[in-house]
C-alpha cells in the first residue's frame, strides 16, 4: 500500500462545465468541507480564463494539452498550453503541492449520471470504482483511453481519474446534479482516508466496466454539415444497449438511420455538445464484467 | 384585413441555438417543404459566423441590437452590429424581400416546450397565439417587453414573434424538440396561409397569455460571484406557480432560499445558461386570460 498524502479536486478544466467548478469555488469558499481526512486536499479551477468567459477554452481545449511532450514544448504559448504547464508543475513536478491522486471534473449533456472514466486499472482505481459502484446508484464506471500517451490532465497522475457528471447543459449549474456530485466526492474521500489510514476495507470483487472500443460522427454532407440527429429513441439513454438495427440518427427530413455494428454496444457520450466539433456524435463501450483482484 | 405577401422564417439569431438553425438549413435545403402557401416563405439563418462558432454571438448579443437608433448609427460597426443593419434592409427596407410576418426561432436551457412570445398585442398575432394553444398542447403563449423601442429581431416587423423552444442545451441539436417545432411551423404557417386566402377561421375567444413583470437575479456575494442554484424543485417548471414562500434557490452550502413576493407568479426562462451573464436567474410572469375581440 502506497500512503496517499495530497488528493487534488480539479474542475472547470472546461469553462463552461459549471458542476465541477462549481464545487472547487465551494471547497475553496468553505474548507472545513474537507478538512478532517488523512491526506491534504488541494483544489484547483484549472481554466479560470474560460470559466469568466463561460466556455471550453479560449484558444484550445485544455484537456487536450497534457501530452508529456507538448508539456516540454515551449513553442507551444496558447493560454491553454502555458494553463497546462502551470498546472503540470503544480500537480506533478512541485514536491510542495504534488497530488498523489487527481479527480478531475467534467460535464456533460449526454445523460450519463455520475461517470467515473479511468484510464487505466490501477488497483486502487479499480477497488474504489466497485466500491462507489455498489454504494451508490448513480454511478457507472468506463474505461476509455489508456493513460499511456493521453493529452488529458488526468494523465498528469498514476491515480487520476474523471468524474463526469449529467445530463446537464454547458454554462448551466443544477442544484440537483451539484449536490449528487458533491455527494460522490465525499465517497471517494472517505474510501481513500480509509485505505489511506491502513482500515479494512469491504471488498467487492466485481466490476461493470464500460469499455471504450470507439466512436461514430453525425452523418455529414460534402461541406462537413450535420445532416442528421440523434434518434429521439437513442436520445438520453447512455449506458443501454444498443443492437444491430436498432435507430441511431434521424435525418433532417425524417429518415431513421439504423445502426449497423455487428454486435451490441453501449453509447456513452450520446449527443455531448462539445463533441460535434470533433466529429463525434457519441462513443461506443463495450460492456463487461471484471472480477477484481485485492 | 392585411394580405400577408411574404413571412420570414429567422433561425441562428444566437449561433448555438441549434434548432432554429438546422431548421432554416432544412428549409433551404428542402424548399418544397414550404412552397405551398399563398405567400412567399424567406428563410434566413441571422448569425452564420456565431453559428459556425457554436457561440451565442461573436462581439455582442445580436437580438439586441435592433433598437431603431442603432440601426442608423453608422459608428456601431461590431459584427453583429453590421449583421443587424443587413437583416433591418431585407427584412423591412428592400421592397423585394420585406416580410410582412417574422417568425425568430430560439431555444433555452429552461423547460419552456414550445412558447410563442408576443412582443405586442396586434389582432391577428393574438388570435394566431389562441389557435396554436387550442389545437397544440405544447404551446404557451408570453407576452414580454412591449415592442415599441425594442432592441429585438421581432420588432423589425409589426408581425414579429419569437418562438422559443426547450429545454435543450446550447450547441445541441434535439430530435423531438426539432420535430415538434417543425410542426408548429407548419400549423402557423397553415393558419396564416388560410387567413391569407380569406377563408373562415375557427375562432377562438380565449388565450392564456403569460405576461412578463420582471426577473430575479442569481443571489452573488460582492465579487459577483455566484452564491446560490435554482433549487432544484423549481428547476424545469416554467409556467407552474410560484407562490410567496416557496422555495427558490439553493445555496452553494445547502440552505434554501423561500421566494419573497406578495403574489403567486409563473416563472419562465428558469436557469437559461445566457441569462447568467444578464444577471436573470428566471423572470417572472402574471399569467392572464385573455378575451379576443374578432
Amino acid at each position: 500500500m502506497n500512503k496517499i498524502n495530497r488528493v487534488a479536486i480539479v474542475g472547470g478544466t472546461h469553462g463552461n462545465e459549471f458542476t465541477g467548478a462549481f464545487l472547487v469555488k465551494k471547497f475553496t469558499q468553505y474548507p472545513q468541507l474537507i478538512e478532517n481526512y488523512s491526506f491534504e486536499i488541494l483544489t484547483l479551477l484549472a481554466n479560470p480564463q474560460a470559466f469568466a468567459a463561460t466556455r471550453r477554452y479560449i484558444e484550445k481545449d485544455l484537456n487536450r494539452c497534457f501530452l508529456a511532450k507538448d508539456l516540454q514544448d515551449n513553442t507551444l504559448s496558447t493560454y491553454e498550453d502555458i494553463q497546462a504547464k502551470n498546472i503540470a508543475k503544480i500537480l506533478k513536478e512541485d514536491t510542495q503541492t504534488k497530488a498523489d491522486l487527481v479527480i478531475d471534473l467534467h460535464s456533460t449533456t449526454a445523460n450519463m449520471g455520475l461517470s467515473v472514466i479511468l484510464g487505466n486499472q490501477q488497483p486502487l482505481l479499480l477497488q474504489l470504482a466497485a466500491y462507489l459502484s455498489a454504494i451508490n446508484p448513480l454511478v457507472k464506471v468506463c474505461y476509455t483511453i489508456p493513460e499511456s500517451g493521453s493529452d488529458f490532465l488526468r494523465s498528469l497522475c498514476n491515480l487520476g481519474f474523471v468524474v463526469e457528471v449529467g445530463a446537464v447543459a454547458q454554462g448551466v449549474l443544477n442544484a440537483e446534479l451539484f449536490q449528487n456530485t458533491e455527494n460522490l466526492i465525499y465517497q471517494i474521500l472517505d474510501y481513500l482516508d480509509r485505505y489511506s489510514r491502513g482500515e479494512t476495507l469491504e471488498v467487492k470483487n466485481k466490476l461493470t466496466l464500460y469499455k471504450l472500443i470507439g466512436s461514430i460522427d453525425f452523418p455529414r454532407n460534402e461541406y462537413g454539415e450535420i445532416q442528421a440527429m440523434i434518434h429521439p429513441q437513442l436520445q438520453y439513454r447512455d449506458y443501454e444497449p444498443l443492437n444491430p438495427g436498432d435507430p441511431i440518427f434521424l435525418t433532417l427530413d425524417g429518415q431513421a438511420i439504423a445502426y449497423e455494428g455487428t454486435s451490441t454496444v453501449y453509447p456513452i457520450f450520446i449527443n455531448e455538445a462539445a463533441y460535434y466539433e470533433k466529429g463525434v456524435a457519441m462513443c461506443f463501450t463495450e460492456k463487461q464484467e471484471l472480477v477484481i483482484s485485492h
